[in-house]
């Protein structure tokens, strides 16, 4: 099989060698150009050599590199079935985020001012006691849920299709305002799409609970800045730990940089792995020669 | 039964309305003067009203209100039977500061300045992978050792006794060079006794990998201050996060307070909690009355 690789220059020395290892029957190619009709399927990351993707009258697969495929999805040229990359290490990864971030709120560690002050009164409490509330019960919902849930944290979840989840309560749209007053700690990890856009704004952070704590590591549309400095600023919200913005690299000008209850990380809480990501899309690419299901199909119409 | 609250005055109203609740036979006495012959028990906290205890010639048990037993059973007037404290509180509350400064550790969080400069190449590593070593593997090392291996660290642990924890790799003290060279983040759980003291003097410290990090909520004693202090400033170690002390409260002028690689909490790691600890206390009274065997009775040779 002739595969395409069509993500930005940078990724090709790290990528490259593992594919080709794994899959030695993939002639691996970078020239979008020569012969669009010879490519049987295209590894895609926004970014890279090909906006177009009609030429590729052949190619039976677009194996996205990335989880989030707003970016790919909203490709009018794209025809192709479109794969997201589901990584093990990514999930993992995003279960430490926010498992160390959880951790460090509900231990109050940033009350520990180093200034000689002996305050040990500021114990923490127990967990199991204290709700976490994940937007979004996906793969990395889930993954999320059992590490928080292994800790001892109260796991509530909200699901667009309300599916069970051993040890959380999974609530649907219906029920989202008792999920978020119920959230001292809030992740959110719901994808971008036309249905989440703007969804955490004025009214709903109104409905956490007061001093609560914002993690979004999942998509920065879906928070409405504004509202968010707003509600910080009125103390509603204790903090917010930001790895995700409207505009990435977060402009250094953005009032998120220097607010004193923001913390911006730089899309780091979970980013996919060559390692453990590589073998997921062989496997993908090889089931597409095969005329076999491919795994994470996106659906069009929800656009994850 | 009669029972002395040899504690620190502050100490009264949180404890006396539980434990009389849970014991009401329970006849809980705070004049240390009034009838030291008449007193069945004593539950003692150093700072309180007793500092010689050989009056009370017929108290069958003295029951810990802490943990730490050092400023006890060094008391040469103890002749009675000496109980620790062993609080499933405690165990949780200790297990959930180490979670949250080991994956403050492990993911990073302190790379990212809040300066307007997007350093997303600052990937945390998976997890797994990490050693984490623990010195001590009594009731709080494997509580903390359940904890961490479940979020996916590769736990080694040291034991003075060398007995088997599952999912730990148990090494005994002729292999302490070993369990230190490997571990990246390193948590001591050991109590003060004549053994511990000083233990993690300037030639240990220097067999861990560079870059380590040391937690330390479990007794200053077992620290050389002013080794770590070198380690750190030959860039050896890259953080310590210390919540015991030599000294405590760790006094203003400190150097720990301002050094920029180390974080100095108030000793809240784990603190005894009423509402789980109150059980443990009657639960022994009950059976010191009773003449059945005390839970965690202190080795006076061993000194916990």
């Amino acid at each position: 099989m002739r595969v395409l690789f069509a993500a930005p220059d940078a990724l090709w020395p790290a990528w490259a060698p593992v594919l080709t290892r794994l899959a030695p029957e993939m002639d691996l190619v970078r020239d979008a150009d020569a012969d669009p009709a010879g490519i049987d399927a295209i590894i895609l990351a926004p970014g890279g050599p090909v906006g177009d993707l009609s030429p590729f009258v052949n190619a039976r697969l677009v194996q996205s590199l990335w989880a989030g495929v707003e970016r790919i999805v909203t490709n009018p040229t794209l025809t192709q079935p479109l794969a997201r990359m589901v990584d093990p290490g990514l999930a993992r990864g995003m279960a430490e985020y926010c498992a160390g971030w959880t951790l460090r709120a509900h231990l109050g560690m940033d009350a520990y001012a180093q200034d000689g002050v002996w305050r040990n009164d500021l114990t923490p409490s127990l967990a199991g006691a204290r709700q976490v509330t994940i937007l979004g019960m996906g793969e990395l919902g889930r993954s999320v849920a059992a590490m928080l849930g292994g800790i001892g944290f109260r796991i509530a979840g909200f699901s667009a299709s309300g599916r069970a989840v051993p040890g959380v309560e999974v609530v649907d749209p219906a029920d989202l305002g008792r999920a978020l007053s119920g959230a001292e700690i809030l992740i959110n990890l719901l994808p971008d799409t036309d249905r989440t856009r703007g969804l955490l704004d004025a009214g709903r952070l109104a409905l956490l609970p007061g001093g609560a704590w914002l993690i979004n590591p999942g998509r920065g549309t879906v928070l409405d800045d504004d509202a968010l400095l707003a509600a910080l600023d009125r103390g509603r919200l204790g903090h917010a730990v930001l790895d995700v913005f409207r505009t990435e690299p977060l402009p250094p000008g953005h009032p998120f940089w220097t607010h004193p209850r923001i913390t911006v990380t730089p899309h780091v809480a979970a980013e996919t792995r060559v390692e453990t990501a590589a073998p997921v899309a062989v496997e993908n690419l090889r089931r597409a020669m095969a005329g076999r299901p491919v795994l994470h199909l996106v659906d069009r119409q929800k656009g994850y």
